[in-house]
């Protein structure tokens, strides 16, 4: 009955600190307008600082701004349509006053919640999806030697899916500053110039929390990664990242029945076209992913889209470096290039939230795979080995595992931070390590891809990833126990 | 007389300032091994907290440490002997108290001091050189979206060379701390180990001071930027930014004489590799560099140097990501490719420390130039209009205009920075401005080059550089006045 209790209380604690993570994220979100506004005005106070030969040989950069205001307000009534769309896990108008003490977000960043033992919950209704960014990013435009760096300043809180209570579901509104009103004169419009009904404001002044750079950046990166996944301007990125995985799944699994598909688990979803095409190959297909940005976002574009180019982006705008023109930075992205509910995703399409190492460890998770898809995943990991300790363990003898991605460790470098355990192996080492869990290579070659790259920009980062199929051998093998 | 005496104390303040700054570059050197050193333990406090059976699969890795803090030691030997080698400009052992304000470092960054009058103070003898990192680097092993991004933390501080009272001149010794002795027993040793002079305590505490990560970055930035000018693995990276430019003056000067030989200036020389070349090729060749960090390795490297490949340095060991294997991560490279003092330098090269608007604002640079060679550099103003206009003004008319390299505006995205100006134009408004300011095109192309990349990483960041040839008009053109 005292255990009874404790285990109450903690749950408790943990759905507080997961409304107050969300908050968090939903903040980020509805205060892109204000930050994008606070870009272009550190942009006009630098050009009235010209000297005037200078500004008139600029003359129409005065012009230039007015657009990117336009932009902005394009992206903002995206995402307050998209947030108006989420239906949040808990009720986000309940009191949270999680730990009483003033490190609860630390504690989050901690983990301090890996403990609870709730597998996956995830909605397998094939169009109906429930959602969760390993693979942040930054705007691209800035380093000082050429070669890319790190933002670890802050890391994203904990968001695992829960046996949730689904009590008092409160659609969010949308908080346009009063900065939105003054866009040109042309708040929040949609294509048509009319304007949304996402412009009004939040009753809740809670979401007008301070936001964090580092959090700003996370949503900028959300914008990058719809064009990667679901942009007809995405479609080399994908052919150079999806299309190996896909054929190579194809071959692997010739006869497929509609009867008992496959299962592929494709854990670090992110925005979930992966996932969605390998449903569409005709394969159980069920998509993990750690990030609320990228839940809220995937669920959108899965679930609320009513036809292809409903929406118009303008990704490439937070930056002006490495630009070949004002008119490349500022080139519309028509999104989704494909109608998600028509594009014949086929039963058992989930998306799962949650950390896959807490998710996918519980005991009822083994062996019930037959093919396991990492593309940009293996490095999300504080310990690799454990990543590939569990994908072995959830594999059935015989499944396979495809992987393509660098070594671009997350939790490396993170100065300043608490002491984050992060284990980074070599590519030679992390082969070694899969060998031991059982696991033998049937391919393995070097593809080289882009990752969120503006195609059009003067500086993109290559990859040099590692593309493998390996197969778990029969269960007769020793893997070390732990 | 009051003039005077005013005019006194600001060169004294400058001159206090600039001893400030340079104490802080040259304690971030000597604090390499301890930040190093504290890398590693990271590390290993990573690797004991694994679980038993993942440390037995990892068993190699406390070989592994220990083999990185060798590389560190034979680093630092290198770093050592170039700080007992360069000559401060300054008696850097008298007190400096410049403002007696708190905000002093506030204000070098704020570039205070621009004001001074001090046009270029370079050197001129072909051996003896002196020198002054635009394009600083970071350790290139994280970010959370696959696109490269920007540390602005802080910027180096202004370091323009003075008309100086080279008084004083004393030889900075060497700070290894309490850990560097723990190195594995050997502690700052040549490659064949021979404990170095350089291993003696430094007998000014004031060196020791706190060292911010940033600088902690530029120091490595600066081991990359040695590959790129100066080892035979930087080859290909050389033949791809400095080849064509090359090419271009061997075509454009086809008839130059000893007599009287073209004169060429490389704004953002770095650590001098180019300007050597040039000067090479029979060209008067002034490197100017704004970086006290650059210029206290590129004067050792020419001025110093024994022998080719006289010392050996491990590069890539700063980070564990993208690596295909620890024997990769661990390789050494060997510096200098060539021997600088017979190298085939010719008469008048020099190396110019200091800001190249300052320096070559100065109406005495007007119509000096038969060419102005730009690698790299035309993104590192905060108003590029400025530099464009003042390379115009200090090229001879019919003068040409080499410009080679990518858009990343150094300061652009300064968030959380005091206000500072920059100027992001678009390649297409760069060559508009250019033509403004009486350039006409003679080429124009698009060259894909890396910039301090390890050559066997999973991830390199690739620029699509423009490469342009214009020509400086006579001076019938109308120019625009300021």
């Amino acid at each position: 009955m005292d255990e009874d209790e404790e285990q109450r209380r903690r749950l408790k604690l943990e759905e507080a600190l997961e409304i107050q993570s969300l908050r968090r994220i939903v903040s980020a979100y509805l205060n892109y307008p204000d930050a994008s506004e606070e870009d272009v005005r550190r942009y006009e106070r630098s050009y009235k600082k010209l000297p005037p030969a200078h500004k008139d040989l600029l003359s129409h950069y005065p012009l230039k701004f007015q657009r990117l205001r336009r932009c902005i307000s394009m992206n903002s009534h995206f995402i307050f349509s998209m947030l108006q769309a989420f239906e949040p896990p808990f009720d986000m108008s309940q009191d949270i006053d999680a730990s009483g003490d003033s490190h609860t977000e630390h504690a989050q960043e901690d983990h301090l919640f890996c403990q609870a033992n709730n597998a996956c919950s995830c909605e397998a209704d094939p169009v109906r999806i429930t959602c969760s960014d390993q693979h942040g990013c930054m705007e691209g435009s800035n380093d000082t030697c050429r070669s890319p760096g790190q933002v670890y300043a802050n890391k994203e809180v904990d968001n695992k899916s829960h046996n949730q209570s689904n009590a008092g579901s409160h659609p969010l509104s949308s908080v346009p500053s009063k900065e939105s009103e003054e866009y040109g004169g042309s708040a929040i419009t949609d294509s048509n110039g009319n304007v949304s009904s996402s412009a009004q404001h939040c009753s809740d002044p809670s979401f007008q929390l301070y936001v964090p750079l580092v959090d700003v950046d996370k949503v900028r990166c959300i914008i990058r990664n719809i064009v990667r996944d679901w942009a007809s301007e995405g479609k080399n990125e994908r052919d150079q990242c999806y299309t190996p995985i896909l054929e190579e799944l194809n071959t692997l699994f010739p006869n497929r029945s509609k009867e008992s598909p496959p299962a592929c688990l494709v854990p670090g979803a992110g925005l979930g076209r992966l996932a969605l095409e390998i449903s569409r190959l005709g394969f159980i297909s069920q998509g993990n992913e750690f990030s609320y940005y990228m839940m809220i976002c995937s669920s959108f574009i899965l679930n609320n889209s009513q036809t292809t180019d409903e929406w118009t982006i303008y990704p490439w705008i937070h930056s002006n470096c490495n630009s070949l023109s004002d008119n490349d930075q500022l080139r519309p992205v028509s999104i989704p290039d494909i109608h998600p509910a028509s594009a014949g995703i086929t039963e058992g399409f989930s998306m799962c939230g949650g950390d896959f190492v807490e998710v996918y460890s519980d005991s009822s998770q083994a062996g019930t795979w037959d093919a396991v898809v990492t593309c940009f995943f293996l490095d999300t990991a504080h310990n690799i080995v454990e990543y590939i300790e569990i994908i072995s363990k959830i594999l059935k003898d015989g499944g396979v595992w495809i992987n393509m991605g660098p070594l671009l460790y997350h939790f490396a470098d993170m100065y300043g931070q608490e002491d984050e355990m992060s284990i980074e192996l070599s590519l030679e080492d992390v082969k070694k390590v899969a060998l031991q869990y059982g696991f033998e290579f049937e391919k393995e070659r070097t593809i080289e891809t882009t990752y969120t790259t503006n195609p059009k920009s003067m500086m993109q980062n290559h990859y040099f990833a590692a593309f493998w199929t390996m197969r778990k051998k029969s269960a007769t093998v020793q893997v070390p126990s732990e």
